[in-house]
Formats: structure tokens, sequence, C-alpha cells
């Protein structure tokens, strides 16, 4: 199973809005398409979109034929499409800005020099992507109790990046390690992450999971069967307010209620030290008729008046640790985070 | 709309498994239909599944044609099987020990006789359901603040009961006295009364409702648009601890946090005095299947592992006031529903 792949003639996606029941690949061949995917949900899980956002890139220049100047106006089209297409992760923005460097610097090369160049880069992103998430799985292995029972929300695995995932990439490498007793999947409403995604792609490791709804974490949590929650993100703030799907906030309060440790796993790239706080992280609104609807089928009154929030944010005083690449940033996060960026802008990192 | 009524040929239910789709009425004309119809959620909601277990009593005296012992031997089996259809309300219970007193207090009389106290006794408990809940609003209208805005879950409204509702029924109350801007309805995983049902209700009444995934309730308490919870009970305990639907615990640890008032509406027959503190409550834990599939669709892998507790159990120290048709209960509950039980005993009740 691979989430995203580099091909020919565009970039092949697994279309996850059917999974389980269909394992389905789709060949994007347009900058178009990729938005259109990005925005259907068809890839998701901030780490893949933005990796998904470079190939659009890439595949921009690659489908382009005309001369400099209008290679130049269909990058700058293409990285406003796809940026635009959701406004919580910050992977996206991050993602298509590191192409437009790219491309800046290479601009001066032949035209199929810099095709190649933002191919390469856009690889160069998906290889890193795996990379760091391996790395994500190692340091928060560690962080784990013994025989854990870890509860998540969405899909923050494989299916949600390059291969290995975040918050499951963790767990991934915590069962490795014979840690891991089994996982608690909230389903998340309203697309169902949890039940279509994180179910599946446990499944098919053999990690033991079991689904709840969403309205049952604070039973399990109650009745002693959760030593620790672990999810991704899609953004984090300079004081470690993350934003993630919509109810991470509320497990995140259960959590600190029953003195549960609450885990963010999260690559570097999801961090925007641009923003002083959760405040400043805009949240998307999504289509009610994902609330109204399961699967197509109406299960309320079709004009019934709904809040989609697709987010929330958690706010850094809830959280106990935040894993990325880097290493494990820990509360005050103002400053554990800002010397992770340090070390960054420091270290040169091999692949 | 009345979710109950006695016919002469049987009880007559609204189907609420097929809300808000289909209106349909069905007749129940066995105390076996009645049971399944209770376990299948046709009717549902802790008041009304005990007025409906008396009907059930009373149709099988109805329906019952031999002797004095075979009458005796009839209602003590139906007694029997309406009791088992589901463990958590303790209404269901209490409604058939009342019916059983009577039966034993005029086992004595003509058989007809009998029958008639019978349906006599569980129109009684009808009515009375609807006076009590109205009481309940009367008292609970005053908890809230000036255009409230007020979360609930579920559906403990006048689907739940005979009329008016326990939590909807305070919310209808206050709302006729220009108390309630807006209602908050929960949709309520698994089975999905908030958006099916609550929504359903409130519309028909006009009162404003906005329907949201159970995992928002944390996204709208911390943007600061909830003045209140509100919600029904399944069973208290004399310490106060209160079993009720799935999600409700975790709204009650929610509401706490954010410093919103938390307010539970029930009957006093919800009240079991003779169970210490919630541990002791047990609870209903029901087909996977309702976890897995919406209205008949799977959502995951079809042999997922999956929980399924139909309630949880929020501890006293949660909950602001007890409201019920007795008086407003108020911390701490040990004492102060002791004392609405000596005023019940105390008081004679007149309809």
């Amino acid at each position: 199973m691979k989430s995203i792949e580099w091909r020919e003639n565009g970039v092949r996606i697994l279309d996850q809005t059917r999974l389980p029941g269909e394992v389905r690949y789709r060949l994007l061949s347009s900058v178009e398409e990729v938005a259109e995917a990005i925005k259907r949900l068809e890839v998701r899980g901030a780490p893949l979109i933005g990796v998904t956002a470079a190939y659009g890139i890439a595949l921009a220049a690659v489908k382009h034929t005309g001369d400099r100047e209008s290679l130049k106006n269909e990058l700058i089209r293409s990285s406003e499409i796809l940026v635009n297409t959701r406004p919580t992760a910050v992977n996206l923005r991050w993602a298509v800005e590191r192409m437009m460097q790219v491309y800046h610097a290479s601009s001066h090369l032949e035209l199929d020099a810099i095709r190649e160049r933002l191919v390469a880069e856009a690889r160069r992103m998906e290889e890193e992507d795996l990379h760091q998430n391996m790395r994500i799985g190692e340091l928060g292995a560690d962080l784990l109790p013994e025989d854990a029972r870890v509860l998540t929300i969405c899909n923050a695995g494989a299916l949600a990046t390059c291969g290995h995932g975040t918050a499951l990439g963790l767990v991934r490498s915590a069962f490795s390690r014979g840690r891991v007793k089994k996982v608690w999947a909230c389903e998340t409403r309203p697309v169902l992450q949890g039940s279509r995604l994180t179910v599946w792609e446990l499944a098919e490791d053999e990690i033991p999971v079991t689904l709840i709804t969403d309205n049952m974490a604070g039973y399990v949590m109650r009745s002693g069967q959760v030593d620790v929650v672990v999810t991704g993100a899609d953004r984090i703030a300079a004081n470690g307010d993350t934003a993630n799907k919509i109810g991470t906030y509320g497990l995140a309060v259960l959590a600190h209620h029953h003195r549960i440790p609450f885990i963010v796993a999260a690559p570097f790239s999801s961090i925007d030290l641009s923003i002083p706080d959760g405040e400043k992280i805009p949240i998307e609104f999504r289509d009610p008729d994902e609330v109204r609807k399961v699967g197509g089928l109406l299960i309320t009154l079709p004009e019934a008046e709904v809040l989609n929030p697709a987010f929330d944010v958690t706010p850094g005083e809830l959280i106990t640790a935040i894993v990325t690449e880097r290493g494990v940033a820990r509360p005050p996060y103002l400053s554990s985070l800002a010397n992770l960026n340090k070390k960054g802008r420091e270290e040169s990192y091999e692949l």
C-alpha cells in the first residue's frame, strides 16, 4: 500500500474516501485534479497533503509546454490553487513554498532542468517524510509505558503520510518493540477516518485495535483502559497550541482529567513558529452535509442547521510532549520548540 | 405526535428507529412484541420505557383468557420478560413493580376487575409522566440564564417520555418563557438519537437547534457558545452518580473544565436510592454492529473489534443540579435526594 507515488504522467494516489470497502488508486494528471483530490479528502493527513501539493507543483511544471515566462506564471497559479484547498494544515503551505524556492533558485536553468529539479525535490520530500516518521516513531516509542493501551483519533498513520505515520508511526515502532497491547480507535465523525482508515491500517499490520464512537472515550478512560493518548497535528503554534482533527481537544481535556499522558506526534514542518498561539490558526469549516449524512445516507432533517469545524485547537498546557523528528519537546513549548528549530538549522540532515 | 397510546387491542407506539425519515406507528399486541420493541429501541428513553412496560403488563392481563392461577403466572412471566429487556434504566423495573403491586392488591377481585385496574394504573402512569415532565420543566426553567444556549445529548424529549420531555421539557418550558436562544444537539452515536430525534422534535416546535457531531462539544464550549448542559438520566444512585447515554460523562468533564453548569432532568422514578453509587449501576453493552454500521451501511471492517457500552456514569461531583418533579436537588446529593424522597412520601400527589 502506497498512499502516493510519482508516475511518468501524473501523481498516483490511493483514494481514501473509498476505504476500507474498496482499495482504488487514481492517477491525477493536472494540478486542478490534485487540488480537487485534496479538497475532497481523497488524500488527507497534513504530511501527505504537503507532499501531494509538492507533486502538484512538479506536475504543473512537467505538463507545462510554453516559454520561460509562462512556466513562472503557471507555477504561481498552481501554488495559489493548491494553498487555497485547505487552510488549517501548515504543511501544505510549507511544501508549496519549498517547491517555489527550488524553482526560484533554478529559474536561470534550461526549462527541462527546472522541471527535473522540481520533480526531484518533490520526490525528496516524499522520502524525507518517510524517514521523519521512522525517527518520530523511534523517539516516541520510548515515551509509552509497557503494554500500553493507546487511544487515538482520526488517522495519523501511513495513510496520512508517505509511510509509517506520525501518531500511528509511533504506535508501530512501539508495537515492534513489544510495548503496545492495543489501540483504541475513535471513529472520528463526521468523515470517519478512525473507523475507515485507522482500523483498516492497523488490521493490515495485525496491531490489535478496538473501535469506539467518539463519545465513548470518556468511558474507556474512566474505566482505566487507556494508558496514553497519541494524536497527530495539522498545525502547532510557537507556544505548543495544536490544531488537529475535531475532537482532539475534548480528548485532551478528558486525558488531563484522568491524568493520562497526551502526546502529539508530527513532523517539524507542522510547527508554525510564525504564529504565537492557537488563536491565530485558521479553522476550516466544511460542508454541513458531512454531518447530515453518512456515506450518502441522510441521518437527520435535510435542512438541519449544522456546525462543521474540521479542526479544533488543544492548548499546549494539556499536551505532555510533542514528538518531532528533531527531538521531543516538553513544556514550556515556547522555549523547547524554539530550541528544536535552532537545532534543525544547525544540523544537516542526511537521508 | 404521541409516543405511546393505549388502544382496545394493544399498545400503539411511534417506531422511533424510522425517524425522522418516516413517521410510522405500530400496534403491539402481545407482551413479547412490547419487549421486542423496547430491545430494538423502537421505544426508548427511560420514562417512556417505564410506561411502555406498564402497558405491557396491562396488555398481558387483557389478552389473558385462563383462570385466576394462570393470570398470576402470566403476569409473573410478563414481568420477567419486560424487566430483562434493558438493564440500565431503573424506570423499567420500577414501573413493572408498581404494576405488580396493583395486581397483588387487587388479586382477590373478579378477573375482569383486576384487568381494569391494571389498565387504569398504566394509564395513570402515562398521565403522571406528562405532569411530572411539565413540573420538571417549570422548576428547571428557572435554572437557565437569559438567552441560554443549551447543549444536550441523546433525546430526553417528548419522544423519550409520554410528552414534553425531561431535559427537552426543561428547554421547552424555558423557551416558552423566552429564555432559550438555541439548542446544540450532539448527534449521539451510535444510534443517533440526537440527529434523528432531538433535531426533529425541536424543529417541530420551532425551537432553534444546531446539530453537531459528538466530538465537536469541546469546540463549541471552548469558543464560548454554550451556557449550560442539560441531559436526562437512566438511573441516578443515592449519591447523585448518574447513568445516562454514552458520552454524557465526557460532556460533564468538558462542562466542568469550562465552568459551564451541568444539569440533569429526570422524574423521581429514575432515582434508585437502593444503590449507593454509580459503580453498582449495570451498564448495557449492545450489538457491535451498531458501531460498525450506520443505517445498515458498513463504515469499517465487518470483523472490526468494537466496544459498545450504551451508557456511562457521571459522578455526582460533576453535576450542578438534579431537577425532578419533587424539586431541585443540589450537592451533596446523598442528603438532598434523601430529602426529596422523604418529601415525596409525605405529600400526596394529585393529577
